[in-house]
């Protein structure tokens, strides 16, 4: 099976994307009793998917402690500011924290470098 | 039950962490055969967290895809870059590429502003 590295060679190089973006880390912890909140979750992925200079969204599954890891990709500041404020994720975001989170922690950072691998064929 | 935010209002403002650090994002999906690849990731964040630089790791649970998102925390671009060139790391990254891997992507961000919440008492 041959494999390649493509996108600015990851094994050996990283290289700026296109253009620089956001990204949105949301790590969390859900309560022991977190009732609606993956029917929550998942709206607030597909109205993400709406909002002006929205990129990409990535989950990953939780732990059996509940901790999970959400990175959402976004084209600028502004753009975050506003998918914030809009209406109906505050009331999610207030939801949230009234009912499912343990504990969060959300980070804006700003991408500088990307690179990716993909397998070859198959 | 009573909650309250901490560190920064993040249901109200973000502000600058303390000092800026940089956080490694890396979404990955296994192979359908990734046999031995757990005892290698474990390795991995037992040796990065002996690094100068390291900060923090998160890593949330593969999906039934195999999906999953590892973010690693640094304080500075050269820390990272040193964590790359290390020997043991260099070898489990070729080896992540040859066997593991389906896709990954990997990002390396500024993280510019953070806040967090935690539920009060219980």
């Amino acid at each position: 099976m041959e494999r390649r590295a493509e996108n600015n060679q990851c094994p050996t190089a990283h290289k700026a994307p296109p253009a620089p973006y956001y990204a949105v880390i949301f790590s969390s912890t859900l309560s022991d009793n977190a009732e609606g909140y993956g029917a929550m979750a998942a709206r607030m992925v597909e109205l993400a998917r709406e909002q002006e200079g929205f990129i990409d969204v990535e989950s990953a599954a939780r732990t059996s402690e509940g901790f999970g890891i959400t990175v959402s990709y976004w084209r600028d500041l502004e753009s975050i500011k506003k998918w914030k404020a809009q209406s109906e994720h505050a009331a999610a975001q207030k939801m949230g924290r009234d009912a499912f989170y343990r504990s969060y922690r959300l980070r804006i950072a700003r991408v500088e470098r990307e690179c990716g691998f993909e397998q070859r064929g198959e």
